[in-house]
């Protein structure tokens, strides 16, 4: 949390929490489920949000004193329980200007209202601080299902209702969160000033997002707020109107495991020190006979235990009629068995205390067997039994030498963990991975996730050695709150990439705010992943394409990205893609435009990109990639490659492997990815650089840049750029 | 031209014309570059173009009158060559309501005016219509150096300063042109009127448009032209301020060659009766060595001449020193010599009549010597021979078996013609093509473009029997109208797919005007293209595919998409790109849903997608298939394919395959693209699928429905939907 929440927090104890407190007990006891304007402002004004100075006067003078003390313009109105309406009553002034004017409409007013109801209770006349000019902006907070507490913004007025320029975070929020959200909107410009404008003053308007999001934090009965307008100015921002929706029957969601407890436990499931196969099978064809062949054939080391109700032995292995009767220690138990058996199995899992069931059955909740799934999370609850699935296809830890799966077998080593909550998406990883000789470390199925989800697996990932690099693929997140703040901690250490599908769900429950009815459930997740450190791939392969190339790249050391390229065109287009892909085309420092030229033809173009030309030889890329590797200026390099005899593919690619070793060696490592333009022998070459550390494409200009791209999102977001 | 267009000719003609003709004469007889706004009322009047109505009254009840037949309210003003400071003379009051206030005004007006200065002369009392409500738009109109006058609609404040909501068209503009502006904005639903607001006649807005495109297509020294704002109402569109920039000596670019010219000389390039090859050379690696070999042993059946100043004949066929002393015709004389000898043999090729010559060698204005490229510009233009390049690969052109470049050749026929202004980018195109087994009709390199550019190449493939869709890589386009217009027509007969490379270049010449501040380059590449009914490529990668997978498709024949897969997760993500790429998932008709039903188990799911679940036999995906391309409300199919050992990739895909042709045999022609989602056997399965007519792919839920997505936007555009 950072400071400025802190200081929310601490307006907000206790004495404030308190006064809310105060407030929600009336609504509730009224059995109301939503707060009254004045009641909106005692809560503001308990957290330190800005509303419009009011004061009640008594006397002429006394108008004009509070009026001259909030400044001017002000509006007056009668205070009387007897004039229900105000303005006919002739009980309201507007734009009062000048203390003399107080003055007078005091007198105005309090004569109009006699003149209304000669007997009139008269309580004063209330002087409200009159808003206006500022850029009218919303600042808000919905209730998520999976999210929990979420704060808003965006800008006030028709444009924005009908672009939904609207940007969300979770609460509470950080000053940093906040001040992101105003850059976070399609026209963060409007609170730079335009025409000649005044720009709003950032650290106010972060101030009332950092305390709106303090205050459903600590209340989590608001299940709705709506600060709309709020009027923006270079010195402050005031929140014109307040409107806050209780529930009282809302339910936060109970706070996630712990991690450690979370952690103890995966440890033992990914890399277990005994596999019991449930529902093994010596028949070919069988799930449980192709887990138990996965096991034996994928080299896993530890003790495996065929559980099956008659066989003495099962492929060679001892088989048993329980896990209970195994005298080892289990760590993993899969089971391949029908639906109708498995909580059966899993409580005496249970009493044997293993830690994690790998249940690889349908036939629960996706198949219209909800209560069946309820039986089985029940029951490992009740016995601390994890659960991965049901309906899954198993998972894969390559570094345990481990398929506990029924599909083919993978083990190809490497720092990439994957994982699908659909089985079709885990066989295209597998697919994937096996055709693009990508090294994973684990390969995961969630299906149905009645208890381990994707938090579960960051949280195990995050300590694994042998993984540098999540990729997700998901269709919802039970637990977005869990997720999110597990995905915080996580990418600061480890790449987190997930594909969301499901963008065009219906989602977001329909809700009775102005905020609430912005909220585009997909929208959520844009930001929430963004504020979490998240790179949100975009497409399968863009998935599969960043699992692959990011954990190949260095960490860049900075922002600046060098092209070099042999064909003009090519560099065109990574141009483009640079933009596309947020990344920064280094402008280029004379002396280093002078070094470069020395390599080039005369009508070669030095500059951004070094357009090296189509026809030279090898030493020209040597030369220059050498010059672009080992000056401190320069932190990345997209190479460009043009098919030509003169330095045929193989060629360039060895050799750029060389230079990249030689330069590394000499201490200069640096992100370099490369787009391949030639005939079909570029395929191989591109294979050659990307098994040798340089992500490459054959003809594609924009999927190297993708990738580095998405190594600079995360570099950044980590907090390393 | 649309009717509308036609009206505002009409209005236009004769006297109109003369009206704004006489007005620009005097703007450019005292040297100025702009119109007050008189003369801008003047124009807008001529034209049409609805601006506030205003008259001078003479009397109060003159006054009165002239008010009551604008309506109410309206501003009044002394007219008078003596009073400059209206308001400071009190000679100014706006908002007057009614006649009788409006003859009030008429004598406060007058006696502020004799008090103000009692000799002044007073010509009368000027009364306009006053503007308020309705939405705030802009309509202006820009000089673009490649695609000459644009006309440009937005909404008019600050919000649309700062979003660039703006949107562009040729000018003249139909009216059906102005009414795709009016949804063509971010923000279009503001036109439909938004809390609870009128909204805007769209008929009268779309009038204002066309007029607009009208004016400075007549008055081509109108460069720039702003109405800022106009007023949009339910009943009307009135322009509040008028700027008109004139620049009189702004050439418009000359007509481009009649269309028939150009298909007449191409029709000879591309299919040679003779190639001749300046430069010839028995030597292995030159490039007339290589552009002979390509030649011979692409197969090409016509008669080959060398050109070399000494040899007698070259790899078996005689050569010549000059293309002069060949007896037969050239249609074609391929260059393959040093820069400076290339305009002094383009002589030579003008002597002989030959109508195309392809300009390999570099050396010209991409290398700083645009004076060697003037001259042979000059040259061919003398003498009407046509210039392909320089700086060019050459060109394939399959069914001819002509491979007129250096490059390795290419002979695998197809009906894909492709071209690419940078060499780098067709090599890709050839890498990719063989890769692929992508047949291609043409490969052509464009280079610097001194004379053919894409437009003549659209003229070719427009009636090449052989194309059947025009894919085209370009930097910038020469002559931007002549392509819009040459694609316009073409691609109502065949797809126009272009990749425009340098999108964040500088581009628009930095404008004077609101509008022309607005107006990104980009911007009007893509609403020109979308105008003209060009695909837009996002990547190389994209450009390929659509080239690849577009001709296999047939043309749908509705808008119904239906989804059906094995995996549950792919449909999700099959679904998600149906809506990224504008694809209408059909709503599931109940009877329809129960026949699917039928086929697939109890707990997969109808409805769209139809999930058929991943454990299912070879028949269940054959039943649901050709359920889909039976039922006359299916238009397309999306397969998604889960590798699982009941339904094995090679069985899926001959299946399909099958089903495909026995449908088609019964007339069920549908489009049908797949996802499949596997191990790697998957990869040769969707190459099967493909090479049949099912463009497939693995690991990939978005390619098949882009290159499906691509397909639509094609028909739609030219009207098969």
């Amino acid at each position: 949390m950072s400071n400025s929440a802190d200081a929310a927090r601490k307006i907000a104890e206790p004495s404030a929490q308190e006064a809310v407190r105060r407030v929600l007990d009336t609504v509730k006891a009224e059995k109301r489920t939503s707060l009254t304007a004045p009641e909106g402002k005692v809560v503001c004004d308990a957290y330190g949000i800005p509303v419009p100075k009011e004061g009640v006067a008594k006397s002429a003078a006394d108008a004009s004193k509070i009026a001259s003390s909030m400044g001017f313009p002000v509006v007056m109105k009668i205070v009387s329980p007897d004039i229900l309406h105000k303005t006919e009553a002739g009980g309201v002034m507007v734009g009062v200007k000048t203390a003399a004017d107080a003055e007078k409409a005091y007198d105005t007013i309090l004569a109009n209202a006699k003149k209304y109801k000669a007997d009139a209770k008269i309580e004063g006349i209330q002087v409200q601080q009159m808003l206006a000019g500022g850029t009218e902006v919303i600042v808000g907070s919905i209730t998520d299902g999976s999210f929990g507490k979420l704060v808003a913004f965006g800008l006030g007025g028709v444009l924005v209702e009908v672009l939904k320029d609207i940007t969300f975070r979770l609460a509470p929020a950080t000053k940093d969160d906040a001040l992101s959200m105003l850059d976070g909107i399609q026209a963060h410009d409007m609170l730079k000033g335009v025409r000649g404008g005044d720009p709003v003053s950032r650290d106010a308007l972060a101030d009332v997002i950092v305390k709106v999001s303090q205050l459903v934090s600590d209340f989590p009965e608001i299940v709705e707020l709506d600060l709309n307008p709020v009027f923006a100015t270079k010195k402050d921002a005031i929140a014109a109107d307040v409107r806050i929706v209780v529930d009282f029957d809302y339910k936060p969601r109970p706070a996630p495991r712990p991690t450690e407890e979370i952690v103890a436990a995966m440890n033992r499931i990914m890399q277990p020190k005994g596999v019991a196969v449930i529902g093994a099978s010596a028949e070919d064809g069988k799930i449980g006979n192709s887990v138990m062949k996965n096991l034996i054939n994928g080299g896993y080391k530890g003790e495996i235990y065929p559980i099956h109700p008659k066989a003495a032995d099962i492929l060679g292995y001892k088989a048993y009629k329980s896990v209970k009767d195994v005298p080892g220690v289990i760590d993993t138990a899969v089971f391949a068995i029908p639906a109708k058996f498995v909580a059966g199995a899993l409580a005496e899992c249970g009493e044997k205390k293993i830690p994690g069931a790998v249940l690889i059955p349908s036939g629960f909740a996706e198949a219209g067997a909800p209560e069946l799934q309820a039986e089985i999370v029940e029951v490992g609850k009740k016995y601390n039994v994890r659960l991965m699935g049901p309906n899954i296809y198993g998972f894969y830890y390559t570094w345990s030498n481990l398929c506990a799966t029924f599909c083919t077998a993978y083990d190809v080593k490497g720092h990439a963990a994957l994982s699908s909550q659909s089985g079709g998406i885990g066989m295209a990883i597998i697919g994937f991975s096996r055709s693009a000789k990508m090294g994973v470390s684990a390969i995961v199925g969630l299906g149905n996730k009645s208890d381990i989800d994707e938090d579960d697996l960051l949280a195990f990932f995050e300590q694994d050695p042998n993984t540098n690099l999540i990729a997700q693929h998901c269709e919802d997140l039970k637990d977005g709150r869990a997720f999110a703040e597990a995905a915080k901690r996580v990418s600061k250490k480890k790449p987190v990439v997930v594909l969301k599908a499901g963008r065009t769900s219906a989602g977001a429950k329909a809700a009775s705010s102005h905020t609430g009815a912005l909220a585009g459930n997909d929208k959520i997740y844009e930001d929430v992943f963004k504020q979490s450190g998240v790179i949100r791939a975009r497409s399968l392969r863009q998935l599969l394409e960043f699992a692959r190339g990011m954990p190949v790249l260095p960490t860049p050391k900075g922002e600046n990205v060098l092209i070099i390229t042999g064909a003009g065109g090519s560099g065109v287009l990574l141009s483009d893609s640079c933009v596309d892909n947020g990344l920064s085309l280094m402008s280029m420092p004379p002396d280093l435009d002078a070094a470069f030229r020395k390599f080039i033809p005369p009508f070669g173009a030095a500059g951004n990109p070094v357009d090296i030309t189509g026809g030279e030889p090898p030493i020209t890329y040597i030369n220059t990639v050498k010059l672009g590797l080992s000056d401190e200026r320069i932190h990345s390099l997209i190479l460009g490659y043009w098919h030509t005899i003169v330095t045929p593919p193989m060629v360039f690619a060895r050799n750029m492997v060389e230079v990249k070793k030689e330069m590394e060696a000499k201490g200069f490592v640096k992100p370099i990815v490369a787009s391949l333009a030639g005939d079909v022998e570029v395929e191989e070459a591109a294979e050659y650089l990307y098994q040798n550390g340089i992500p490459a494409y054959a003809y594609s200009t924009e999927l190297p840049v993708e990738v580095l791209g998405a190594k600079y999102k995360w570099a950044r977001g980590a907090g390393l750029l």
